[in-house]
């Protein structure tokens, strides 16, 4: 759920470029293929093509044979309904109906834009909903809305809290988003884990060893092996005690606060292929235009400024704004093997 | 304004133990013989007592010298008044009229709690404030009532922006707590920095070296020697690119959203022995008995069992709480000779 700062990605002649509405049709068609609602296939289809075009590898195509596995094991039901609940005047939640966490965004973001522009902060509390996609998604639209938004999504056991030696937190990342006058809005997406679980399987690949404090083994001893990690082991923190007590801090908000399970929480052993964490999703808006923040896009651009002025060349969010004007421009690039895949996926033959 | 986890304090013969409302009357003696209103001074007081009270050395009345220096100065407005605005449903702000953050917060606390409470969530933007003292004092009190807080202060420029080369953060803390079925709430303070720069005076003074990642000297060079670091150079954020991030974010939140300053914005070049960051804060109240969150206190214990069960055997804020308990039993411990420095600066012979 965390992208570390790369190169853009350099498509080579393993990869072709489709256009993103070709490329979003063909996933909603492979996902309604494979156990969704239309509706639930729009809303999936959209936020992976999104990312793909993004240059997110980790969160765009990659993970549709996830989605499909999960779908066939019967773990989440792609045919949910989202229930939205006016709770309060500044107070949305969702029952996902133990459905995508996506379609229940979907359902609810209006409810969320207005409630916060009429009381200048407003939160969306999605329960009993599968994340498994990028969180900048979540929040980047409402940046482009003019608020300022946060999101906190935990997911399966997989990190060991500071001074503990077995997983509990989930990779449990943050994302921001904020408006800015002179360009695309600021936006990050950190997982509070230090390094991704898939970055970790690439390093046991290619034999390299890991920096200290990226995991643990299975007697919760770090470990700089990645084979050591992947065997019964799990990933620390990212920052130690600090990235430790904002990952709690996400279980609290993703999880207890929504009615959500916590990372720790769901038993998938009766549903073998089984890959979305059942959990919850906090998202939290703001509406900057109120008081004395009237001129936030003004601030938040002259911020990114004196960062440029302090040496810091790239913002957050500058590498997947560079994928997208390309593939704006030159269609979604996609790997050619995976595009038949997909193609076969949705029984295009 | 950010303790890392120690060992509780033990204090030796160099140290006596007095009772809180004795301490807390005396700093307010202080504070009002330098030039604050009584108000203020009750607040800074209380806000420094408290600190004291649970071990945490570098914000309690440690800081006097400092406080007093900048009210010394003019930088700081001892008498101001902070004008409370109710801006929206969910929103406060407030214009701590160049004083403390202190003062402004108690303002507008009840205020931002009925709104938490009618809303579900509400914000408080306090801005031209002063911020000089932890910011785990501000959060507390909120998860004491039963809201889930969470506070974000900008300060000054000492911290470098991830692939920077110049100081342009402050250290920029998040502070959050949450209540809890079985015990005192969870409650975490953490700067963005990777050091506190007292630790780093610290360090230099025992000429120890620092781990990497730490801090840069003049240049924008990494270095591990702690004197260059002091020596014109500056900290680094936790964690890499995702504290710089975060440390991004607190800016957003703490002065472009409240409308006050950056931390890099303001000139006290005119105001020799200035001390205190004249800056903005946020804080965000949710109230989790909304919605599908009503059983909150029982799921964060829930979850505090979990870390206990993993291994972690301390929680955010068990520090502090044991050190409370002494000094409650006990009365809080105070340096012999800081005593007798506060009695002179009381005007007490």
């Amino acid at each position: 759920m965390n992208t570390p700062p790369n190169a853009p990605n350099t498509p080579d002649s393993s990869h072709t470029r489709i256009p993103l509405a070709q490329l979003e049709a063909l996933l909603a068609q492979v996902f309604e293929r494979h156990g969704t609602s239309a509706q639930v296939a729009a809303a999936l289809a959209q936020n992976c093509a999104l990312a793909q075009r993004d240059g997110a590898d980790s969160h765009g195509v990659f993970r549709i044979p996830g989605y499909l596995s999960t779908l066939a094991s019967g773990w989440v039901n792609g045919h949910a309904v989202p229930q939205v609940e006016d709770v309060a005047p500044g107070y949305v939640a969702v029952d996902a109906g133990n459905g995508f966490a996506q379609p229940a965004l979907d359902a609810a973001r209006s409810l969320l834009l207005e409630k916060a522009r009429r009381n200048g902060i407003a939160l969306l509390a999605i329960r009993n909903s599968h994340h498994f996609a990028a969180l900048w998604l979540d929040v980047e639209p409402l940046a482009r809305e003019g608020l300022v938004a946060l999101a906190f999504v935990n997911s399966m056991a997989c990190v060991v809290p500071s001074g503990g030696h077995r997983a509990l937190f989930g990779t449990n990342p943050i994302a921001f988003a904020a408006p800015r006058a002179g360009g695309e809005p600021l936006v990050f997406d950190l997982a509070t884990s230090a390094i991704a679980h898939g970055d970790v399987q690439i390093a046991a690949r290619a034999g390299h060893t890991l920096p200290e404090g990226y995991g643990v083994d299975r007697h919760g001893q770090p470990t700089c092996d990645p084979a050591a990690i992947l065997d019964g082991g799990a990933l620390l923190p990212f920052g130690g005690y600090k990235g430790s007590a904002l990952s709690m801090m996400v279980e609290l908000l993703a999880a207890a606060l929504t009615g959500g399970n916590f990372s720790f929480d769901f038993d998938w052993s009766q549903h073998p292929g089984a890959k979305t964490p059942w959990t919850g999703e906090l998202l939290i808006a703001i509406d900057p235009a109120k008081g004395a923040g009237h001129n936030f896009a003004q601030r938040s651009e002259a911020l990114v400024q004196a960062m440029r002025g302090a040496g810091q060349a790239r913002q957050p969010g500058d590498r997947r704004y560079a994928e997208r004007a390309l593939a704006d421009q030159l269609g979604v690039a996609v790997g050619v093997q995976e595009l038949a895949s997909l193609r076969a996926l949705a029984g295009i033959v």
